[in-house]
């Protein structure tokens, strides 16, 4: 006969909806979270609470942000270059790497018309009224590599270069430290046609 | 310039103390929250609230119930058999497995010196009660093949083993489906050591 306990069965549930969170993971908070302090259970629901009242998406760029604009849109005097991502956690990634002074663009999303997902859907009207308003000279496109961020990547291009911006896309190719022997063929191919002269 | 939100930072930071959770994986977890139905949100902080209202510890047993007694220690006439463990989700992996009508014992930790942890730390003095109140015949010692609790078995097994209380630990060997080219020699020692004639 098993020990079943209404509350904690709902509790693993919640929580298993978190982001790749397994059924066993969340047992394993479930359990931490049911014979831990109140005040570190109560610390965390207080900051999530807050964190669902104070945070929205900045006003110009979609990023997440608690104040109109976010830190990258308020900033005096940005280079005019846009670097356009899928997510908010793009943003961050790139904010560790990416040395300079312009602004990101977050789509919320990727076209993808086998998830019935259209240009309309993301938010793509907003960055092209910033491009003009902004007099932007670059877009950066920072989309996954994979199919729909290839086709976004493609749309967003051809919506752009007529009116005469420039738009790059982010290199790809072997990632630094893995081998050959590993990579796939067609990031192998892509390698080899984005060569660069030493 | 990174765009810092302290209520994100405080979010990914409380979630972090989960067990086994990285910063990384807090922060996935938190952009998930923020971004999800508000719905889920307190569907989540509900669920928490309510196991941490409900649930507490088996007066007799120790394991998690939101009864006075867990389901294990309210059955009828259950065999005179105590598997003792070192926690709650060990109770709950053991029974997926175990075809016996006894009752768990859960010690809520083991015996560390180096932790500082002494026999009066765990919850021991109530198994010596239940072995005599509840007839006890057998204790199965199911505490982690580690030092600590292998220390704690053999502890417990020389409180016991004077009043005529057969103790009996888990089978240390190698486990199913692994290959004994990986086994560490301790493991290995310990196959041998235990082996049954077929």
């Amino acid at each position: 006969m098993s020990n079943i306990i209404e509350s904690m069965e709902r509790l693993v549930n919640e929580l298993s909806k978190l982001p790749s969170c397994g059924k066993k993971t969340a047992q394993r908070y479930a359990y931490y979270l049911v014979k831990a302090d109140n005040s570190v259970v109560e610390n965390l629901q207080k900051a999530i609470t807050e964190a669902k009242q104070k945070i929205h998406y900045c006003a110009k760029c979609g990023n997440f942000t608690d104040k109109e604009l976010c830190d990258n849109c308020s900033k005096a005097n940005p280079d005019p270059i846009i670097c356009v991502v899928k997510e908010p956690k793009d943003v961050s990634a790139l904010e560790k790497v990416l040395q300079f002074n312009g602004t990101y663009h977050v789509l919320h999303g990727v076209i993808s018309p086998l998830d019935n997902k259209g240009p309309n859907d993301i938010n793509l009207k907003s960055l092209l009224s910033r491009v003009g308003e902004e007099n932007i000279k670059e877009v950066i496109i920072a989309t996954n590599p994979d199919v729909e961020g290839e086709a976004t990547a493609m749309y967003i291009a051809n919506l752009l270069k007529p009116l005469g911006i420039k738009v790059s896309r982010i290199a790809q190719g072997v990632a630094m430290g893995s081998e050959l022997e590993f990579a796939d063929a067609i990031t192998l191919g892509k390698a080899i046609e984005n060569r660069r002269e030493m």
